[in-house]
């Protein structure tokens, strides 16, 4: 199976996306995969895979790839008979944009446009999992517990009305924990919001639990569930960007969590009831918070970093079987009844 | 100014699209817009203004229309010097795509990938008001009411928990009262999700309140806030695909409802509630109801048929500061900081 890498994007997570790209090259060696980049124009290059190392980014490098045009069904590229366009051969295309343009249903909507098959969240799913509120209210529709939170807009009133500190501040709108602070007192609040407010008009403030649990599951629906390993992550983690950022590059895999069946069993069935069917086609991670025996849903992660192959045994066959069951678009038949109606109608009269 | 509207797209709402679009060329006189149609395998063509007519599309003559290439920046077509191609001249899309494509998110989510100035719901506005789960979802986090509903799945049981008959059953993702029926009692109930799950997986179940009082409300923010009338629409018209597509076409001003100065506040500001952020860019309608003087919101009709253009004394002008105050992506630097400071740590071990 011919995999193709779409990776890059115009997204303060960029250079993440990059990051990720290169290691996941390693975790789909029997593929030996294409790789897609996008420049932060927009542009789409066809990089060599062995240029898939970040001094062919940072460089500029890169420019001197193939340049692909995205048309129905594909790409292509020029070289083809009589000066023509040749297509790019590949089976299923793999979404690896993280941030904007990624994660937030612009890829999703062009590849259903032009009926591209790809694995990575759909339309709906990416705007419901991009914004932290609409995973909220997601959440709750879902009947899955989500902890309290107030909205904060750039131009509003700089004030907590409910919530008590410490509190944590995070842009609606971005993954990764960019723009994302702790705030102690009522006296940070409005440098944290300063800072949050660089990278998002909305904000979303939420009580800092101290030790708070958490636990991290990937997976997605093959024809079978497929559910990885449960991760505890390490608690300074989701704070600091360029921990995550290193934390994009990993290749070694997780010790599991300790934790009993039955909370296993909760944690898996609320990622059951997120997943499907509105993330079907997507390799997900979900990061849930346990406080008293009780899970809440902290944040949906619909393109991993590195597509949290670090959590599988077993990744490779993964990515392959989520390829082959893919959910297939609606054929909606367009007949022109109503116009031909309409037209012997004024015909008649 | 030059505008292009693009119409057609794979979708239940195809031909209302056409007709919509021949409706609005009759409002947008002093324009002279261009017609990008999309047909049902997603290709572009440019329509010549006076092939702008029902038959052009039922005949299937349209294909012999020139064809346009979706690229950065615009639409290109062949004819350019050195048997290349030339660039589409216009200088803001309108997006009266109705439905799946237009409404969902999908052309949203391309031009601001290309880089296209459109008018149109951005793609969160899009996700939000194209499923009528996620249209209650974001009023209620606006604190704005919503009817009570219930949610039921394709492969679920088919009975209500809460709801009392008669009710009102509706595909989620639809618009244009495709797959709506009235049930009156349990009986009917089986027949009516036959017909929704034959265009949606899920479905919304609402309380049908006979002779409930309906306004509509259209308008968008340019520079300032630019409001439609209300209109009252006639009661039958919510449930009959054929009136509405009569309606679509409709070129005469409605008639305004006769409410009180109060009603009307409450009306307008649930509006600009709705549309202020997440809507900048479009012109919507909002179908409230009003039940012992509370405000409802119906649904969001985020591109309504010939975009409600019979509600405006002054439509053309209203199009024209819409396509000038239009919402500008953030510019997100990509400066390769991580990348860069990896490589010369790498550099110094």
């Amino acid at each position: 199976m011919k995999i193709a890498i779409l990776f890059g994007g115009s997204s303060y997570e960029h250079e993440i996306s990059i990051v990720s790209a290169i290691t996941l090259k390693k975790s789909l060696k029997r593929n030996e995969p294409l790789f897609i980049f996008v420049d932060s124009a927009r542009e789409f290059y066809l990089i060599e895979p062995e240029k898939m190392k970040s001094k062919t980014f940072s460089s500029g490098e890169y420019k001197k790839a193939k340049k692909l045009s995205l048309e129905r069904g594909g790409f292509s590229m020029a070289g083809g008979l009589l000066g023509g366009r040749k297509p790019l051969e590949f089976d299923c295309l793999l979404n690896l944009i993280h941030g904007r343009d990624g994660e937030d249903g612009k890829i999703a909507g062009m590849m259903e446009f032009f009926r591209i098959p790809f694995i990575g969240p759909r339309l709906e799913a990416s705007v419901m999992s991009y914004s932290k509120l609409n995973t909220k209210l997601l959440a709750q529709a879902l009947g899955i517990s989500v902890l309290e939170y107030e909205l904060l807009r750039k131009e509003g009133p700089r004030k907590l009305s409910r919530l008590e500190y410490p509190v944590i501040v995070k842009p609606v709108h971005l993954g990764s924990s960019i723009g994302v602070s702790i705030v102690r007192e009522a006296s940070q609040l409005d440098y944290a919001l300063d800072v949050a407010f660089e990278f998002d008009d909305l904000v979303i403030v939420e009580p800092f639990v101290e030790g708070i649990r958490e636990y991290n599951l990937a997976g997605c629906k093959t024809s079978a569930w497929e559910l990885s390993l449960i991760e505890e992550p390490q608690k300074e983690e989701f704070l600091d960007f360029d921990k995550k950022y290193m934390d994009f590059s990993r290749d070694t895999r997780v010790q599991e969590a300790v934790i009993d069946a039955p909370l296993r069993e909760r944690l898996e069935t609320a990622f059951k009831n997120i997943y499907d069917p509105l993330f079907l086609g997507s390799l997900i991670r979900c990061d849930f918070f346990v406080v008293e025996e009780k899970v809440y849903l902290n944040e949906i992660n619909p393109i991993p970093g590195s597509m949290a192959h670090y959590l599988f045994d077993d990744f490779e066959g993964i990515i392959e079987r989520l390829a082959k069951n893919l959910p297939k678009e609606k054929s909606i038949p367009v007949d022109y009844r109503y116009i031909h109606s309409i037209q012997s109608a004024k015909g008649k009269a």
